[in-house]
């Protein structure tokens, strides 16, 4: 069976020079209208207030065409899941989001539809994070210990959001990205890292992954310097590694 | 019983403009005399290659008048740890060091040394993470799951290491510093943190703890501001909160 994923990854849900999510807006519409898609359930799991955080993202998506419910707002999430067409993760911390997806039994279920075809994929940040192998490239704190650091699995391999070339002062001891990345990628059960810069747009079309958005991404391979890669590249290589 | 703990926590073994561990020589030797201590036993788990993290430790520290032997070249650790006086733990990767520790059997027998004043321990950066409460306020990327996020547990607090005020671009939209702890901050499970910039140190002596090094700290609390401590502050009463 070919994969039938659909899905669009971002970054992140900011990016400097557009408002909240505005970057996006075009991708994000288009995608969903291709899919045949009008409402969507957004999952706040990664922040702690999920009323808030759905209206902000709720206030910006619902003028583009699109119906937004809170996932929090249903009370049985798996039934929510199983009838939902289309589900929107968002950002705010990687361990308390995978933790949550754990606790409420969907990371499997999620997995399923989405290889299936039946539930189109979107995620920010922490949202890519959980869409990936696993959150081993995460930026956040680990602020709660999740069941496993497996996660949903779209893509075989990892993302680190939030991609950023070394920012620290000289005068800073602590690693840098790349470091951190290359610490990763040094460990026996690691596969290779794509680094989205902010702004930039992993699209997952069944087999094709193609770079979209405002800017480009950065491939890690153990062994080898990193790459970059601007917006335009069809990384659909990235899953024969 | 009161404790008798004997423990030196330092940011970082690397500090801008100094050579390696060179900023930390002097408490170091002071705390090792004072302890009666000639040999110690450096852990080197929190990096890959075990042999040459200590030859590097080694180096620096012998001329010092202290030998020092790596973990990793006895055949039994637990037995090592039971018949060592004193340990350094090194830094490297907070999740790497602390599964190793808990493979080997090494958390419970060190808190329990430490605590009956049979073990001196020195710790650096990951090294200081694992002898706080939990690894919660890690730097580090999570590239390998330990069994747990609970710690050796020689403070009751936990320690963000090479602490530094926000050091992203303004148009960087990945958290800040203070962001990941104020994060930390608001899971039930939080404690307060202490933020450990690089040079600073953090002795522990029974029931005293007191800022020593080139660089003072941060406290970070619920719902207050985070306030700033200088090198020589006695903080023993983080041990009350
Ligand atoms: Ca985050
Ligand atoms: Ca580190």
């Amino acid at each position: 069976m070919k994969a039938c994923r659909q899905a669009l990854l971002l970054s992140s849900s900011n990016c400097h020079g557009y408002s909240f999510l505005e970057f996006a807006k075009q991708e994000i519409s288009s995608f969903l209208k291709k899919n045949g898609v009008t409402q969507l359930i957004f999952v706040p799991y990664a922040q702690n207030d999920h009323d808030d955080y759905t209206k902000n993202v709720t206030t910006v998506i619902t003028p583009w065409g699109f119906n937004v419910a809170g996932l929090h707002t249903y009370p049985d999430p798996v039934k929510a899941i199983k009838e939902a067409k289309a589900i929107f993760i968002g950002g705010g911390n990687t361990f308390l989001l995978l933790k949550k997806l754990y606790e409420n039994n969907l990371v499997n279920l999620i997995r399923e539809r989405v290889y299936t075809g039946n539930l189109v994929y979107i995620g920010s940040s922490a949202g890519t994070n959980v869409a990936t192998k696993s959150i081993h490239t995460t930026n956040d704190m680990p602020i709660v210990y999740p069941p496993s650091f497996d996660a949903i699995g779209i893509v075989p391999f990892n993302i680190n959001p939030h991609y950023i070339d070394n920012l620290e002062k000289d005068t800073h001891k602590g690693e840098t990205r790349d470091q951190r990345i290359n610490e990763f990628i040094e460990m026996p059960h690691a596969n290779l890292v794509l680094g989205l810069r902010e702004g930039c747009i992993l699209h997952v079309d069944g087999e094709s992954l193609v770079l979209k958005g405002v800017a480009g991404a950065v491939i890690f391979k153990k062994g080898e310097s990193k790459v970059e890669y601007p917006v335009g590249t069809d990384v659909s290589f990235l899953l024969n590694n």
